[in-house]
């Protein structure tokens, strides 16, 4: 697998490739195709530079006894980006640097699998950056983004959606869903909302008042 | 895979068998040699039984098509839960089927990985158990079950042990802890306990006084 990663104006999302389960070659070779800056955390490198990608930052705390230089002449040229911080995850450091370089969307993959407590921190954790950096997780069998506090996208009928509150959402309206919501809260472990689906070819409106509601578009 | 099911007193803890991702044959061994009772959810009942596992129970709304008599005479003698009600997962309707014949414990398997959705929501859904039945959810790098008020267990050190908050949860106090909690908060996308790690051999105590507050024991 091989690409072509010229930064052309920042337009395109990036793509973080993290350190959970790995998605399938035809995923990875769709998002990269049209990535113009592919960054790997930490030792998912070993795994990443087996499947002959060309990596454009490698970022990490490299706690784990991983030597970056190593894989510095292997990717020339390559950024090693070194972030020691214990108090957040390598995610969302990823998040930050691309944010100070004015990157404003990125597609994650490897995000999910393996581990449940990195599996439910990334997910949840992209709540925070809500206002600074577009975020969309992929796997083989999911889509997670944020919603806006008005979300309107055209669905074919039977689509299946998730809504998942990170925490208590309030005053949540659908059109176009088979189980509507009007005007009414979810909270993560007992109300959520899904399982849902889309109930006619067309646009779905999703509205919400309060509170972080992220939507998965996950199929089997 | 062969196994020996008789119910003893209900004592051991019951297997459920969800819809997601499968794990490995050792934990799955492990788990049914000491299982009483295994309930499969719906449609995993055709994976299941490529295992050569011997399924007390097949329970599900069975709508997308699977025939459930079609297993009966294959799994005899097999009990079939019709479970219609689309308020619920099939899993927490797994639960309510087993409080309802007054089983206090459960382990579950094959209940994370594949969709995010289903992911999210059945490690979460755990804490409305939370007075009814004592769940613990396991796969390949994770075992994950909601904390008491109080809990105390000894751990060596260096065990990795991530505190999931399942919204907001107050007063959290920890000891033996490498980032130690004293009367703090955590809250789901805000501000996690994940990736933390026992200091010391020994008792790690951890309280709180409000919320619902997972622990998740992961390994790489």
């Amino acid at each position: 697998m091989s690409s072509h990663h010229i930064v052309r104006e920042d337009q395109e999302p990036a793509l973080i490739i993290a350190n959970g389960a790995e998605c399938s070659k035809e995923l990875m070779g769709q998002l990269l195709e049209w990535s113009p800056l592919v960054i790997v955390l930490d030792s998912a490198i070993e795994r990443v530079l087996e499947l002959g990608i060309k990596v454009d930052v490698l970022l990490g705390d490299f706690d784990r006894g991983l030597d970056p230089e190593h894989y510095r002449e292997k990717q020339y040229p390559l950024e090693i980006v070194y972030t020691p911080d214990q108090d957040k995850t390598d995610l969302e450091k990823a998040f930050d640097y691309l944010i100070s370089r004015g990157i404003p969307a990125v597609n994650v993959i490897w995000a999910t699998g393996k581990r449940a407590d990195h599996t439910i921190t990334n997910i949840t954790n992209i709540v925070r950056y809500r206002n600074t950096i577009k975020v969309v997780m992929l796997d083989d069998h999911s889509k997670i983004f944020l919603l806006p506090p008005k979300f309107e996208k055209w669905y074919p009928a039977g689509t299946p959606v998730s809504l998942v509150p990170v925490g208590s959402v309030k005053g949540i309206k659908t059109q176009n869903l088979k189980y509507p919501l009007n005007d009414e809260e979810l909270h993560i472990g007992y109300r959520t909302g899904s399982s849902n689906e889309v109930l006619h070819d067309g646009m779905v409106i999703i509205e919400y008042r309060e509170g972080d509601l992220l939507m998965m578009e996950c199929f089997d």
